[in-house]
């Protein structure tokens, strides 16, 4: 590569986002550096009012333009139900389902004995609290179906014992449109053991 | 989805860059956010000196810090050979190969009736313009082996035409590493015709 200094900057840092290499972030750069008044300019100013504004919800841990997300602060929303997820990412892949209308909890991470990540590092204390200060009944754990994700959900369940609230996780088994022909063992077990009426 | 304003704007510019899409471009988007001192802000500040600083060399169409490029004004390039490229990406390509060490010219796109693209939409009148001015020996067609590449080389062929300068081309044949079981009957027939006693 033979780009002047800005440029590789740019290359650099663009290729440190999931999804890009060093060869697509030359591209992308390429591409921003072309469309300079359609892209490069309104992406500076976005970035920049992502980094000025944008901050962590201190009730749930999901983003938005104030300390309190606009789900912690909507009315409308049920009171009495959490949904735990791991991240941001999964609060809105909730949200794309539009079916749930409680509040969150974004953990922002799972714990990981591995990596050093204890009950501490995720928002697993503040869960607690507000489960003992929300008057919640359902706390309804939307975790990955992965080992980090159910042993976190294990524990999230244990620390609930004897609080005043049932405690949910989602159904496992066949997804829709899925073909049992392509689908793990793991997967057909489950979905056999969970079977109901038709 | 249920990001708030700034966010939806950054995710949707993000989702325009090449290789992203709105699935990764809002992977991309909460990675930002998450590594907010470590690379959205870095990656600000770089964007901005990019749509600051980088402008197109007025001899060569490449981009740099000035008017001029650094291969333009480096002493200690051949002014003889102009290579001619058809985008930056093209000539980056051709410095990381570190073999050529004359001048380049970047057309900035490939001609297409069908776009209708001409050649006073790239920089070909700028190209004759060179060769005719700074005593050009040879002009090499870096272009891709497409049909809008080689129909572009054969435009530029027939335009230096009577100028007192070589034209020539890449050669085609068999990449390096290649297999000949993966190559298409186009590049096997190319490589055929243009074998070399051994």
């Amino acid at each position: 590569m033979k780009a002047s200094g800005d440029i590789e900057v740019l290359i650099a840092l663009m290729a440190k986002l999931p999804g890009l290499g060093p060869r697509s972030a030359r591209r992308a750069a390429l591409h921003l550096i072309k469309k300079r008044t359609l892209l490069l300019n309104p992406l500076a100013d976005a970035i920049f009012a992502v980094a000025e504004r944008v901050r962590e919800c201190l009730i749930c841990g999901n983003i938005g333009l104030s300390d309190r997300c606009d789900i912690c602060t909507a009315s409308e929303r049920a009171n009495g139900q959490i949904c735990v997820v791991e991240d941001v990412a999964d609060l809105w892949a909730m949200e794309r389902a539009t079916v749930f209308k409680g509040r969150y909890h974004v953990l922002g991470g799972f714990l990981s004995a591995l990596d050093g990540i204890g009950s501490e590092d995720l928002k697993i204390p503040g869960l607690l609290q507000r489960v003992a200060d929300e008057g919640v009944n359902e706390v309804i754990l939307a975790l990955n179906a992965t080992v980090d994700g159910q042993t976190t959900a294990h524990y999230i369940a244990d620390r609930l014992e004897g609080a005043a609230c049932s405690v949910t996780s989602l159904a496992q088994g066949v997804p829709i449109g899925g073909e049992l022909d392509y689908l793990d063992d793991g997967t057909i077990s489950a979905a056999l053991n969970a079977r109901k009426p038709v």
